[in-house]
């Protein structure tokens, strides 16, 4: 990974600061070296004045409010929807390039709502300020079914095995907490999410829709048609909690319009995509789990085979650093290539 | 629950009694009250001597051989393939009816795979003295399907989130100790699975087939076939290694023929099928979860719901007691069955 457009940000925002992502976020700027003249750390006022190292500083933490983005070139927003919808307008009016991880405007149609590997050069004629990030379990997703699309996807039927680094800092602790107390032979007591997470799995994230898809299910089917401009794709989703702290897996089922070619050859597809990794002999037991992902640009698929129960099917694993690729490092990449565009134009 | 034949039996031997799914066949026998004249408590040599509280004796587990067999009227084997297949024959030939939990037999077609809910009247005529009781992902997934058979099943798409317990007690110990040593910072050693299960999904269970599916995920087609009598049933499972103890779940796609009532109607058919019960009330995060199924006879369904991607379907998500319903209940049920056929003829 290497960021060209990054180094003409004068001023950063990182709306967020305290969050899971938002310390991803600054991680990955540290391990890329980027130096930028100013960062501002922001995060709600209960936060404010928590220390943050970055680089051979350390930095304050703000308190986030209208008037945060004077003299900002970019922010990135890793906040709840409430606060999006009140800052990101402030933000923008600043100047700001915003760049947003809720899931606040990412249907918006005047929106672009990207993953740089796959529709990114939507950005090149794009003189708004605000661009989407894609919820974290739909970016693996289509970062895996992008390099399929001219077998003509007809449809998806995809089952999630999501962490609860997802679901934010409180539950990751949760998972923890209530790991230990069990460990110890105690009582739990679930906060964070409704149910007991520790040794447990809950099959519904987030509120249900109308529909009766849960809220993630339904983020995951608009999402994917929209990123792969396939607005009538078929796709069924179940979003399930895992008890893992980080990195999100996916079993997906895919059904194909087009004759497909030997597994070799879609195995070659996906692993010469760019941000797509193939780590499959399954007769080896040689395949990725959420360590393999942990910590990683790419997205890993493994468990690759032929689907015997359509014409054209197939059937894989995938997972991904749902605070990296499945936000952070996306963002971070939205940012760089705004930029980039930008300086050459 | 209610056992009728197994009073007929006068010595029953348990093959593998000292693994999880023996110890929960006991554990049923006990709830039940089930008073049984010679309990005969087999296992390898190594935990030969072992004591076991059983009823208000203590049992002395015997060394597994061929005369182990001797007057015995019944006998459960929940043991490795090996095992199985070197001392079934010897149970046969004494005269014992054997209800066998290993994959062995189970397609073989002169061997009933029973369910007893559903395909439990072969037994009536069958006057072999060998049957198989299904995997453990199977079950729940069959028990959830056959209420919905009418509506003429064309495609199922399943993936499992499964518990360590169905890979057996040191399985059940190494998620506890690796658990246990992360928390700590400890480093982790993977000895039962090939890499570590705590915090961790392990996107293959078994090995591999030639076809490229895993072991698990042919036995889940190939069995719902035999079970449900649709040897043409089209059908992709993915099988997951979660980390919780016991339960196993499953996301469930499924596609039928006919036209589907409201899914008030599925949900009531589901609800009033034996073994099944409904718990789904989404918008209240009301649905299964490991912990309402671990120590329940019963299959639990929520998060049901129509999927608009095929013209008939729906989806759901099951949960199931692996050891109990998955494993030694139902074969327990066949037990009943047996003689309970055999004592009206």
């Amino acid at each position: 990974m290497k960021f060209k457009g990054l180094e003409s940000v004068k001023s950063l925002a990182i709306v967020g600061a305290t969050g899971l992502v938002g310390e991803e976020f600054l991680t990955i700027l540290g391990e890329h070296k980027i130096a930028i003249a100013e960062v501002k750390l922001l995060a709600s006022e209960k936060s404010a004045g928590q220390q943050i190292e970055f680089g051979s500083r350390s930095y304050s933490v703000e308190t986030l409010t209208e008037s945060s983005f004077d003299k900002v070139d970019a922010a990135f927003f890793s906040v709840p929807a409430e606060t999006t919808r009140k800052f990101v307008p402030a933000a923008l009016k600043a100047g700001a390039i915003v760049v947003d991880d809720s899931s606040v405007y990412r249907m918006d149609p005047n929106i672009p709502l990207i993953i740089p590997e796959i529709n990114g050069s939507i950005l090149r004629d794009y003189a708004g300020g605000l661009v989407s990030t894609p919820n974290c379990t739909t970016t693996p997703m289509v970062l895996a079914l992008n390099p399929l699309r001219d077998f003509g996807i007809s449809r998806v039927v995809v089952s999630t095995y999501q962490s609860v680094s997802g679901a934010g800092r409180k539950a990751f602790e949760e998972l923890s907490t209530q790991t230990v107390a069990l460990l110890n032979g105690q009582a739990v007591e679930a906060e964070v999410f409704p149910h007991r997470i520790a040794f447990n799995c809950l099959p519904q994230v987030g509120a249900v829709a109308e529909s009766g898809n849960s809220v993630e299910e339904e983020k995951m089917i608009n999402e994917t048609r929209k990123i792969l401009s396939l607005p009538e794709l078929r796709m069924a989703a179940s979003a399930v909690r895992v008890p893992t702290f980080c990195a999100h897996g996916l079993t997906v089922n895919v059904e194909f319009q087009n004759e497909l070619p030997a597994m070799e050859v879609i195995r070659e597809l996906l692993d010469s995509a760019e941000g797509v990794q193939v780590l499959d002999r399954a007769d080896s037991h040689i395949y990725p789990t959420n360590v393999e992902a942990i910590g990683s640009d790419d997205v890993f698929i493994g468990r690759l085979r032929r689907d015997r129960s359509v014409k054209n099917g197939i059937s894989f694993w995938a997972v991904c650093d749902n605070l990296r690729k499945g936000a952070a490092l996306n963002a971070l990449q939205i940012i760089d290539a705004l930029f980039t565009y930008r300086r050459m134009a």
